[in-house]
């Protein structure tokens, strides 16, 4: 591993996450919550103090490039730095007392998770409310992808093998030849989205300040709310109904919208995966209606509309947002809503979950080894999108699927010990390792996760890292060979 | 498909089944029950009647050998001809007045899953009770197995192709370089255990009738109670020992016991599935033993080992007796449960599952994949027993769990329409796809599965058939090309 090329750039990404909590620093100013306020200036001050230098002194080898390995190594790495950093502002202020608890919220807020220990949202100051909603926006489209677009670099690769280790899915496109330019785009256009959005919720009339954090909230799937009764407050079927669009907006490939931009529409035509994704969405918003109104959950269809939609769009984006208690509806719904959870948004977006994408190449690898078991001789390759898919991306759709099992049991066997049922145990970990928020039981839309120990806390917390580096790069950090060189 | 040379098998195997009827038959005329004898003979002369004349016209080209397709296609009819055959003595008799319940019974005596619709289990007579848990024997070792083993066969390879499809496990070794001698060593092993099994039982006060039923119940990994009260009964700790240890044999691969016959103690010793297979059952003993006096559920070691060390047997192999109620469990022993029964027993074992040996393969797979995305020059083989895998069996093993988890989903979110609670749904396809039995909450130790709707048990019959199958086979049939030649 290249140590001094890895240090550098944790330190440029310091240096990102300064200037982000500068935001929420005016907001404190603004506000005149000036406890507020001097938290965030000791932080900034620390981690400045911290970074400066290694940015200054620490100087890479100039003819190195950064490789997969060291890619992999800055995304755990930063992500972990940043979790903490992120935390810090919540446990100094006071305003979640523990530091389990502050880290807890602080890396479901960067992993767009949502899951929240707090009973009482309303109760923390507005700047660190914003400051929450911001973790979202960050955490959603990748700080590493932020560094990459915002600070010069001198390597042409270097900015792909960082976005790589950070962007969600099985294969990463380039949209242009460099990296750099790519990570512009690409907040180019989630930066357009999440300002469309705020405009269209204000026309709903909702508060500035709010529309900023759900907008956060939503562009990022994460999910955490601002008021206690979460988007139900507001009570309208309009910024529900806007909430509902944009989540399922923020769920789709950005590569689509890429294309939209370039009016490369043949690129949307042949897309499987958006086909696949919306198919999903609109199967399953039908089947909860009929299942909500046969139950008699709802007693009219525009109402089990409104909500089936919403809550469909909320878990399968896993943002988890959430406007009725679906804790209450009838087991098939539930189930149903669980199942999606698993498969999650689009690669390339800014959801987590498995990803349709790679589902999708799942029941292809599935397919095909049936075809053969039948016709031995016969030859079958794996395709997407009408390209032959190489082996080893297949190959590494399966181990991910493996890797995700593994880490999905041991879970849950530790979270049993909190001794819920299984219900709350099954969905706490469904909700974290897919990024999700909410679970059913005692981790349901109308509670929280501060009722587990602290133990389980860490579990999940490692599962929502987990869920939104997609496995590699942390279970990565484990291995020895990462930090030495080999001797034999 | 070579149709004639397939119904040709499935008349022989046709043939085979009116022999293992006579046994009941035979008990019904010790037992004096008309009745049920009657009914008996009246299904195995349908039986001869149909089958007689297929084996006797239908003749089969002789140059023609089972291929593998012929070989998926027998299993997959065979055996749902075998459970539609074993499910009428107990509808014709009343005893199972639905017959919806009755092929239910016989799917999960033949698959030894032993999840059983009936309440009240010692209303049946002596002989129908005797053949429910004849069919655990069967279904154990295999129909078709025992088909190779007794008659007599032309081909050379045919056997073989049989025995792949019907055996559990990645990959079937042969154990004598003839299908028909390997069928016979396997039926002689599996009845040498058996009768030992019943002189452990008879020694231990049991009476004969039941000594026998439970040692087919044992043998086959199945888990029929003969009392309402189950094993709890005879309440005697030397029975109880008995079976634990009788449960674990015959969850372990068979060719181990053939390695033991012929003095290849260096086959056992390498042998990593083995080794894996008992330390689970160990690790998990101790875990569950901890965790139930930790509740207080039990007050002495002693009995905790005792009844941990059943149920922890009785899962991990698929047989699914119950000594204690283990849905009163604390959640980590009942978690700790659900997941083995995930793992299952070992490959070529009569118990079902996942099967130890897959496991190894897929975490040795990920093992792999993690060390090629930090090295991705290096050379990674996957390795079992210090044999190198082909990639083809390691591939084979990431599609039967794609199959798997996609057949699991879909049952999962079909069942969950009974709207029982989630542990209910989740744990019933867990039982059923894996061949346990009972699972937690309302199909749990104390209960049955008669609560579930008729749909609901169709898919879990179907379920049941899958596991036992290991899912190809069943898939297969769907497949238009299986039974039509290709046009293009």
């Amino acid at each position: 591993m290249n140590k001094k090329l890895v240090l550098h750039t944790l330190a440029k990404m310091g240096i990102i996450e300064i200037a982000l909590m500068m935001m929420p620093t005016l907001i404190s100013v603004y506000y005149r919550e000036f406890a507020s306020m001097r938290v965030f200036l000791f932080v900034i001050l620390i981690s400045a103090f911290i970074n400066v230098p290694v940015l200054l002194f620490v100087k890479p080898d100039k003819s190195k490039n950064i490789n997969a390995r060291d890619g992999i190594a800055i995304a755990a790495l930063g992500w972990i730095l940043l979790s903490l950093y992120g935390a810090f502002p919540f446990y100094i202020s006071g305003q979640i007392p523990r530091f389990t608890d502050a880290l807890f919220e602080s890396i479901s807020g960067f992993t767009t998770t949502g899951a929240s220990i707090l009973s009482n949202v309303e109760s923390l100051s507005r700047s660190m409310m914003f400051w929450r909603c911001l973790t979202h926006w960050i955490g959603g489209m990748g700080v590493l992808v932020l560094t990459v677009a915002l600070l010069p670099s001198d390597k042409k690769s270097s900015g792909l093998q960082l976005m790589r280790a950070e962007c969600p899915g099985p294969t990463v496109e380039k949209l242009v030849p460099k990296g750099k330019s790519s990570a512009m785009i690409l907040y180019f256009i989630y930066g357009g989205l999440t300002i469309i959005m705020i405009i269209f919720l204000l026309a709903g009339g909702m508060p500035l300040y709010d529309s900023v954090c759900h907008a956060f909230g939503t562009a990022g799937t994460g999910g955490f709310n601002v008021k206690n009764a979460g988007l139900g407050f507001y009570n309208s079927a309009y910024i529900e109904g806007v909430v509902t669009v944009f989540m399922i907006l923020f769920g789709v490939n950005f590569n689509i919208y890429y294309f939209l931009i370039m009016r490369k529409f043949i690129g949307i035509y042949k897309n499987t995966e958006l086909k696949v994704y919306l198919g999903t969405i609109i199967a399953s918003i039908s089947l909860v209606i009929v299942n909500t109104m046969q139950y008699g959950i709802f007693d009219k269809f525009s109402k089990a509309l409104r909500y089936a939609s919403f809550q469909v769009g909320s878990i399968m984006t896993s943002t988890g947002y959430s406007t009725a208690d679906f804790d209450s509806w009838p087991e098939f719904s539930k189930t149903l809503l669980i199942c999606l959870m698993f498969i999650g948004a689009c690669a390339g977006s800014t959801g987590g979950g498995f990803k349709v994408s790679r589902v999708i190449i799942l029941c292809k690898t599935a397919k095909r080894s049936l075809r053969k078991a039948l016709h031995p001789k016969s030859v079958n390759v794996v395709k997407s999108d009408d390209k032959a898919l190489d082996l080893e991306t297949v190959h590494n759709v399966s181990s991910y699927l493996i890797i995700y099992i593994v880490i999905f049991f041991i879970s849950l066997i530790i979270i049993s010990f909190n001794n819920f049922d299984f219900a709350t145990s099954f969905s706490s970990v469904t909700a974290c390792l897919n990024n999700i928020g909410p679970g059913i039981s005692a981790v349901g839309p109308t509670c929280d996760y501060s009722a587990l120990s602290d133990l389980s806390k860490y579990i999940l917390s490692a599962d929502m890292l987990l869920g939104r580096l997609e496995c590699l790069p942390l279970l990565m950090l484990c291995a020895p060979s990462m930090w030495f060189k080999k001797l034999y």
